[in-house]
């Protein structure tokens, strides 16, 4: 089987923002659509993990957009897994437009957790290391976050029923939602997001008393944390640019 | 071309819920996926009422499930008009699962309004009436709910960034989601939702401050309200049944 997997996506209007553009969270489950998809066809998916009583868990994620899709245009996900070591697997994406140009790119890593335990399990690296591939990924991996907690006094916000995962835990999608919300809409009309990175410390659980937290640590750059009794569960960096075409 | 629309979904693990089930707004979106394909493909959907400086509104919504689909299932929704008036379409949905079976029905109430007043227009029922089906739809209509906003005090909630649709006002899935994560965790655990019916009263706006409400009107049934300034820009009801199989 392709060590890349592809897979097609049409932009839908009830899932865009109020600029008609589709958003950083709506990326994100393309990303994990694709990869869950291209890992289940492959025989590392949800459906293989749960039999080793072992899940993935999302540890980090790195997005880079250069253009954002709008109303009903043709997306190409193409995703591939570029690092398998022991206990992280690296995976990349690239977004492509209908006419094949690059949109933008995505870097992730992953770990398998206990289902039991939920602590890190090693990978089979064998198994992973026939689909490693090294199609370019030209942004900066996922880094170190400086921590924020401290600095700033943070926005109250309990888990509630929608946030939740099929594990009982703060959906990774809605980590970013939460996150994004604190920036002023003003900011989104003036504004696109080049760069968003997260990662994932620890899980969050249902009615969970969480802080989120942001401050510019420099010019259009953010550092951003959802915390949990002053405990960072998440760290988030946004980088934004002047728009390229404003509404 | 064919009255009836027909659409394909698999569920995807990272949309479950903590049950490993659909929700109410994942099935929201299927159905508004669908209702928007199938006018679109018969020339009144989002770019042709866009054309005549029109959009559809979503008025009144129903969904009743008899079963909830669990992790990678194959869905198809079914949808067709069964009335065409002068100011409002009503439109049908059935949910089948991959033998077939019914799972579910929906209904529908859309206006079209002028997007410069924002006021109801007359719909060419002409080209609408070409399609209108007699196809069985065996659930109650969307019918009057009965206002509960003085009786109780409202939780507080802001429309957010996430919370906006393309015509920068809160989006009908949202209006949901807010509204079942006022029910107990427990509930979900204990019960699902047999029917769950809203109505759109006025559009939410960036930043406005509402209050959420509930009520159990009779045994197992709650009526709901999303109110800005003490009155109703939504209207809910909502019926919950024992689960027929349980985690």
């Amino acid at each position: 089987m392709n060590k890349i997997g592809e897979f097609h996506f049409v932009t839908e209007e009830y899932l865009l923002d109020f600029r008609g553009r589709v958003t950083i969270p709506t990326i994100g489950n393309y990303l994990i659509h694709a990869a869950s998809n291209h890992a289940a066809l492959r025989g590392f998916g949800f459906n293989d993990m749960t039999e080793r009583h072992t899940a993935w868990v999302l540890s980090r994620l790195a997005i880079e957009m250069f253009e954002y899709p709008e109303r009903s245009q043709k997306i190409t996900v193409y995703t591939w897994i570029d690092e398998a070591g022991r206990l992280f697997t690296s995976r990349c994406f690239e977004l492509a437009d209908e006419a094949g140009r690059s949109i933008g790119f995505a870097r992730s890593i992953w770990a398998a957790i206990d289902m039991e335990t939920r602590r890190p399990t090693p990978l089979d690296i064998d198994t992973l290391s026939a689909y490693l591939s090294d199609r370019p990924c030209p942004i900066d991996r996922p880094g170190k976050i400086l921590p924020i907690e401290g600095k700033t006094e943070g926005l109250p916000y309990r888990i509630k029923y929608s946030d939740m995962d099929i594990n009982g835990h703060l959906n990774s999608i809605k980590y970013m939602e939460h996150l994004l919300d604190m920036f002023d809409l003003k900011l989104f009309g003036e504004s696109e997001i080049s760069r968003f990175e997260i990662a994932y410390l620890s899980e969050g659980k249902y009615n969970m008393p969480l802080t989120l937290h942001k401050s510019e640590a420099e010019n259009n750059k953010y550092s951003m944390a959802i915390c949990h009794e002053g405990k960072a569960i998440s760290r988030a960096a946004v980088t934004w640019k002047s728009a390229s075409h404003l509404i």
